[in-house]
């Protein structure tokens, strides 16, 4: 069985509204972490007068010349489905990733050949890394894996992801974790 | 910050078509896991008659007679809304449960008061018990967690993934795994 590891940069939160304007997806075997493919894909926008979001679109660096070349979705779901075979998807919050995945097959009228599990990255961390983390950017930092340059590309993101997953494995094997105690209660109050 | 454990059992598995029939939810501290609330709540099904998915209903032994107290999917949310203000949303398989919980928010035009934030049980285990295990029941046996009794009951399902998260974090702060090292090769054929 493999894990697929996804980043979507898009113009805004809102899968019913808003569109993956760059992909990046990494397929690992789920027991070895082997990577067996990649794919990072930029996708031409076709309603960007629509809600777009401007913190979004600051994020991912999105501008018309480096899109000039960017294909329709349909031609990005083309590369990216058939790594997607039986693969457990797997991304940082996965469900909002997941919620563009699902829109955009409907928008398509593909199949979705994913398997029905659905793995997330910041669950993992979340027993051996305490206080809880919400972002990936601070598990990074917690882990020691390098940042990416700005702006944000999908791909680097997805491989951000990887390796967080495969640092909190080597941390569980062997037996290392980062774990500060919760203060109920602070003395010096 | 809270975390609200979460079981859903349905009358199958489409929240565009299916109803919850059974909810159980616990509140903890996400940094000390103690226990704040907890509800038990079964829901009277509207519309059984649609598609009944015959494998839901035999899991969680819904019948006519143990359900004749039930109330409305509104009154059952007038229960547990009130312990899920900015709360962190987790289950195992966390999408399914997350997606009746969307669902019902809908049809009864109550307002989502959680966190944007949502945690899955199953992922958690990823790092610390390897190979990947997908079903709760497995991972119990693995931790040494009572099975439940039949029927299954939400409150129980609530009650064992709230268990699984406190076995995972003791074990991650004890440096312990449940690892078996992949078989790439297998020599003896």
């Amino acid at each position: 069985m493999n894990l697929l590891f996804t980043d979507f940069e898009t113009s805004g939160l809102d899968p019913d509204v808003h569109e993956i304007l760059d992909a990046g997806l990494i397929l690992c075997d789920i027991d070895t972490m082997e990577i067996l493919e990649q794919v990072s894909v930029k996708v031409k926008p076709e309603h960007l007068e629509i809600s777009p979001d401007k913190t979004a679109l600051a994020i991912n660096g999105y501008n018309e010349a480096e899109w000039a070349e960017a294909g329709t979705l349909d031609e990005a779901l083309e590369l990216i489905q058939p790594i997607t075979a039986n693969a457990v998807f797997i991304a940082q919050n996965v469900y909002f990733d997941y919620m563009f995945y699902r829109a955009a097959l409907k928008k398509t009228g593909r199949k979705n050949l994913l398997h029905y599990h659905r793995l997330d990255v910041g669950s993992m961390a979340f027993p051996l890394i305490q206080p809880y983390q919400m972002s990936l950017d601070k598990l990074c930092l917690i882990l020691g894996i390098q940042p990416e340059p700005a702006p944000h590309r999908a791909i680097n993101g997805a491989m951000r992801e990887y390796n967080v997953v495969c640092k909190l494995r080597d941390m569980a094997k062997k037996g290392e974790s980062f774990i500060t105690e919760p203060q109920k209660f602070n003395s010096n109050y």
